[in-house]
Order: C-alpha cells, then structure tokens, then sequence
C-alpha cells in the first residue's frame, strides 16, 4: 500500500487579515509556521518517507515544505517548484479585504468569484503591481500563459497537465510523494483525483497545514482518504 | 562586474562539540543559526541576488542554504544538492572527539590527517555506522565512488568534476551563482579557482556563515576577493 500526501500551506499573514492574495507572495504568519511544524512532526510520528516533493513558486508553501522536510531529517530530497502549482490567481482581488470586496459587490458575485468553477474576477492589467509578467519568478513562462486572473477552471487546466506529466509518472514508478500547495491549486487536483462534479467541489474545503493522505495500490486506485 | 558568493554552512552541534564530522548528518547549532540569518541579512543589506545555488545533501549545508534564501526573499530559485559538495569525508575519525584523537595519536599524525592535502584518515569499514552506502541519501550513487576515508585530494577530484561540468557552465551563460557547502570542500574549490599550491591550501582557514565574494569578469577572470 502506498500513500501520496497532500497538505494545503499554514496559516499566511493575509489568511489571517482575511485579504484575497492569490499570486501575492505573502509569508506564513507565526501560527502557519506552528502549523507547518506540527504537520512534519505528526508525519514523522507517523512513520512518513518521501522520495519527492512538489511545491509552487510561492513563499508559503515553499516555507512550509522547507519546515515539514527538516522536521522528518528529508531535507536532502528532490524539491520540485512550479507555477503550476500556485494559488488560484484571484485578478483585480488580490489585495482586497474579503469583507470590504463582499459588502461592496454583494453575496452573489462575492460567491460566484470564490467559488464557482468557471467565472473568474476581474482581470488586472499588465500594468498593474500585481501582474506576474513583472515579477522575476516568472520570467522563464511564455507571458501568453501568464494569468490575469483565474477561475478554477483555469487552475484546474494547469495543475491537471503537470500532475499528469510529472508527479503522475513519478507515482508510476514507486515513489513517495508529498505536494505542498495551496487551497485552489489542491481543490483542482483533489476534483480530479476523486473525479468530483463542477458543482459540489465548491463544497470542498481543505484546512491549513493537515497532512491529507490517499492510500493507493499500484497505478494510482484509491483505497483510503483521510486526513491525519 | 559579475559575482561568485561562497559561504561555509554556519556552525554545527559538533563544531562547537570539538568533533569529527565529516559526513555525519549534524544539524545546526543556534549559534550556526544566526550565523546562517547575519550570512542571509548582510547579502540583502549588499542587494545581492542569485539565479542559482548549490549545496551539498547535508543537513547543515541546506539549512543554511534555506535560512538564507529566506532572508533574500529568495526561496524560488533552484537550489542543486549534490554529494560532490558534501564535507570531506573523515573516515574512521567521524564522531570523535578532536582533543582525544590528538591526544592519542600526536600532534604529528593529527596535524597531516586534518590539513595535508593527500593523506587521508583511516579507512571505515563498510559494516560501520558510518558508511554512506546504507545510508538513503546516497542510494543513487554508485558504490564504488563512495569514500571510505578522504584526503583532501580525494575530494578535490569530487568537487572540481561537479564545478566544471556543472556551476561554471552556469557562470559562464552569465548567471549569479551562490555556493554553499563544508570547510574542505570549499577549500578544494578555492585551492582550484585560486591556483594554490598543495602545501599552502593546509593554511586557508574558512570561517563558518561569512560569506566570500569573488568579483569577475566574463568567463571567470577574477578581479577582488573578499569578505561580506
């Protein structure tokens, strides 16, 4: 029986101040960080190994793969960073009070941006400090793949390929693997995995920093989810 | 003005022990800590950036190497960990204690397995519990390249390979490269990049988490040397 980990980033100073940050690289808060911690020590009591790790370009989830890795003595295993990874890119959003964004737009719009699978929030311009084409971590991307904004479609149609691609072929081949990401770019792979409907996977909500494990046999067939 | 930053990991629980390390797996001390976090704060203080950065699969290697990323808002950069950047390794010495070996073998024996560049300490045995070939970390290597015991030269010959084929290939497609790693193998590197001699190479003492600037022009002519 094998296992594939999944764990959603602690606590980010923004999840805390309740802003919509998406691409913005915001760094864990003192609790993300306690979190972080306690998902490597709870894997490590747990007898967890991985042979790889994956993980976006941002901050948290790199910071918090760092902390869970030291914790299990795995520094020296292969890390993978990948914009495909990232956030779901939450467009003229990011940097907004979730509570200013809702009373100003209406539960309705407020809604259909967090959580429906197809409409994604105003786009920003390429001008504007939070497009991505500015920011040196992406400057190997073709800018016509760079988002300005994103539905969950359009995350899921990215994180799908390079689970498909690159982690898929390493499960395939016998290895352990750990993905820390983020709450949109986990909810796009979990609705694969599962093969969850565009409707109900509004539903599916992933804490910060709980370990979520899939027992599998060969080739990837479920036989167990929990979270530890 | 291009620049080359090489930093010994800060200190370790066993440099502060007075023990021989080699590639044992010791973490750092809280001293080696904030040696690695002034190493993180000076570099940003000097706006230094990196593309690139290599390290060895040790514990203290890479925590330091994360500590400081961190610091520079760096941590999405590729981070290489490599064996051939590890310690040297101090055979049958590893774990003990440095006063009791020069106690016991003399300040004549002690003096050549530390600094000499072709004598190496005895060998370990394979069944010992420091032989890297049961170690995980190591597993892909072939066993036949794994050291028992190293002189300086012996890791010289592992360090100078990875530097060619690999960092200075980067240097030389124009990219900011920082390397983090042990007292001998950064000694190896410099007793090459240098060109010093194999009796002056024993005098070079490199402090833990001061990180070494050399300033070059293209294609690795080297102008200033010194300490950030």
């Amino acid at each position: 029986m094998k296992k594939l980990v999944l764990i959603r980033h602690g606590e980010s100073i923004w999840n805390k101040k309740n802003i919509f940050t998406g691409w913005k690289d915001i760094k864990l808060s003192k609790k993300g960080i306690l979190e972080a911690e306690n998902a490597g020590k709870i894997l490590k009591i747990n007898k967890f190994k991985f042979d790889i790790t994956y993980t976006s370009l941002l901050n948290r989830a790199i910071h918090t793969t760092w902390i869970i890795l030291y914790k299990l003595n795995l520094v020296w295993i292969k890390i993978y960073k990948t914009w495909k990874l990232n956030e779901r890119h939450y467009g003229k959003l990011q940097g907004l009070n979730k509570t200013k964004v809702l009373n100003k737009y209406g539960k309705n719009k407020f809604k259909k941006w967090r959580r429906s699978f197809l409409i994604s929030p105003p786009k920003i311009n390429k001008k504007d400090i939070n497009y991505p084409g500015n920011d040196e971590k992406y400057k190997n991307i073709d800018k016509k793949k760079i988002p300005l904004s994103e539905s969950l479609l359009d995350t899921y149609n990215r994180v799908i390929p390079y689970w498909k691609n690159k982690i898929y072929k390493n499960i395939i081949k016998g290895k352990s693997i750990l993905i820390i990401a983020h709450g949109n770019s986990l909810r796009a792979l979990i609705k694969y995995i599962e093969n969850i409907s565009d409707s109900n996977i509004s539903k599916l909500e992933i804490p910060t920093g709980k370990p979520l494990i899939y027992e599998y046999k060969n080739k990837f067939k479920i036989i167990n989810k929990y979270y530890l």
